[in-house]
């Protein structure tokens, strides 16, 4: 049965442009297009474009997938964005501010806009919601945000998996979600933006410290433990901040954690993993191509929200003191362990 | 610093018996001893007794395990008792009730009563602690259930772990919380048994409709999701039966279905796997030495117990259409994807 035979509604997105040719942003577009919507997808390198549209692939990012034929790439994002019903980001979350700021003229009319971008903005602390209010300056109930246990080569195979779709605008949400319902990806709604971004910047710090204490020896127990009092965390700092704590018990918390947790490819986990086995920051970041993973800059951010919120987030800061302080793996674990006795 | 330490108070609980020498009972055991309490520990089997007590391990259950000096073997479980202030029950869910049924005369006035079984009675659909309270004669704010990502062997490494103990009475869940803190296990209270209880039982159902995923060649997406989704109407199932559905996203929830589906050792998922390449139940009984999978029976009493509540459980109860009525895992994946478009 298709959402639309299953509820008796026509879908009200026809046309959709995702900005950002990623593996996300291409994955994602091809699940709008496998669900029947016509997509334009906007990629910042012209050869890219080409090779989309001139085979149907996006060998980059994506070596091996075939991409439906309603699913077509441009280099300009106002063409992308001409007609839309709802426009997607799938630029990486510290880039949001400076290409939204481009993008924002040709935004059209009331539209919705979907950010699949996870992380707080360094500096001003911004959820990627708040950054699309405040750049596109539109309210609340027109930004939806899309987090779940979502690999993005994965889906690109068709395995089935969930996601979740967050919007102020319950009808938004739903209407986003007929939009990308298919044989292979079950949507669901909810109207909890700030649980469901919170989820999805945390999880990288925690599947950092997974990586620890893998890099510890430490096995499943430890890493369950981390995981499950790394979300509870989260979940206090998102009930300061207006989010609802079960929105972390569900597929943009649990969910995105546990397969990202669970991943081999996971650049936090392997990360930590070097860090738990006594290197320095300089040392992982080294046999780590030159690069920091994600969860270290989070920890920043995600440490002093919860300083100026009042919120205790003992593993969030154990990871920020292994990183940034010096604190050795063992003494981290140590600490965590022994904290007062409390009620979960 | 010591949780006598923390709180100021001295622990309550100064001796400790354990019945059933298993893994995770003797595990508990030396949890307990390493916390300091003086424990005896009971075993069936006369040889196990005599190992214990004379070279302090137990090599069927915990090869390579040295156990403490103050955890004493006995193989009379009223001798176990005698004096004890808390009795952790450690035998297999289905047989809890017939052992049960021996020891009640043996058990000491006031004693708090502890249960680490995870099941539900097959007949009755009683939880373990619903068995305690019925064959003990005893009421419920004197059961605790202890419960989380607590894989026995690791915990007998002393790899760091967090558990929850779970009591209408909290005073009695922090007596058992004091009693069992250590350096490598840290615990909370909660005063939430149906929860913690349904988390467990249900688990099994999980781990295994993850192991049939598996089979079928699907990645982390689709176990995420079989994860998250599965915990959800568990919560839901025990929202009905008056648990606090935070409990599902906690230790005892989240926590112990993230362990067991991350071992290698966990016999649900393995038991699946063969479902999921398309094995009769027969055949994978067979791959498994002749035992069915704990789930393949836990599925039954959730479905049964979902229908009396009128609680919509897809899948555990497609777990249960493909052991019980031979339909296919492809199929049981489609029909979980194409459901009717729902809120989180």
């Amino acid at each position: 049965m298709t959402p639309e035979a299953a509820t008796g509604t026509v879908p009200r997105i026809r046309r959709a442009a995702v900005l950002g040719a990623g593996s996300w942003g291409t994955s994602f577009a091809k699940v709008l297009a496998d669900a029947g919507r016509e997509v334009s997808l906007w990629a910042r390198r012209p050869e890219v474009v080409k090779v989309i549209n001139a085979d149907h692939r996006n060998p980059d990012y994506l070596p091996g997938i075939r991409l439906p034929e309603n699913l077509v790439a441009v280099a300009d994002p106002a063409e992308a964005m001409a007609g839309a019903d709802v426009v997607v980001f799938a630029v990486p979350s510290q880039t949001l501010r400076a290409n939204l700021t481009g993008w924002r003229p040709a935004l059209p009319e009331d539209v919705t806009l979907v950010s699949l971008a996870k992380g707080v903005e360094l500096g001003t602390l911004n959820r990627m919601s708040q950054v699309i209010a405040e750049v596109a300056g539109v309210a609340d109930d027109r930004i939806a945000v899309l987090s779940g246990p979502n690999l993005a080569r994965e889906i690109a195979e068709e395995q089935p998996t969930a996601t979740v779709v967050a919007c102020p605008d319950h009808q938004r949400a739903v209407d986003v979600q007929l939009a990308c319902t298919s044989g292979y990806f079950r949507v669901y709604t909810n109207t909890d933006v700030v649980g469901a971004e919170l989820g999805g910047a945390g999880k990288n710090v925690i599947a950092l410290a997974c990586g620890i204490a893998a890099g510890m020896g430490l096995g499943d127990n430890t890493r369950a433990s981390l995981m499950t009092r790394g979300l509870a965390e989260l979940g206090r700092l998102g009930v300061r901040l207006g989010a609802d704590p079960l929105t972390f018990a569900g597929l943009a918390g649990m969910g995105d954690l546990v397969a990202t947790c669970s991943s081999r490819l996971s650049r936090n986990r392997t990360f930590g993993e070097h860090l738990g086995r006594g290197e320095s920051l300089a040392e992982a970041e080294a046999a780590n191509h030159g690069q920091v993973a994600e969860g270290v800059k989070s920890c920043l951010s995600i440490c002093e929200l919860a300083r100026r919120h009042q919120v205790d987030v003992p593993i969030t800061d154990g990871v920020r003191q292994v990183c940034h302080e010096g604190l050795s793996a063992s003494a981290m674990a140590k600490a965590l362990v022994t904290r007062t006795p409390k009620p979960e």
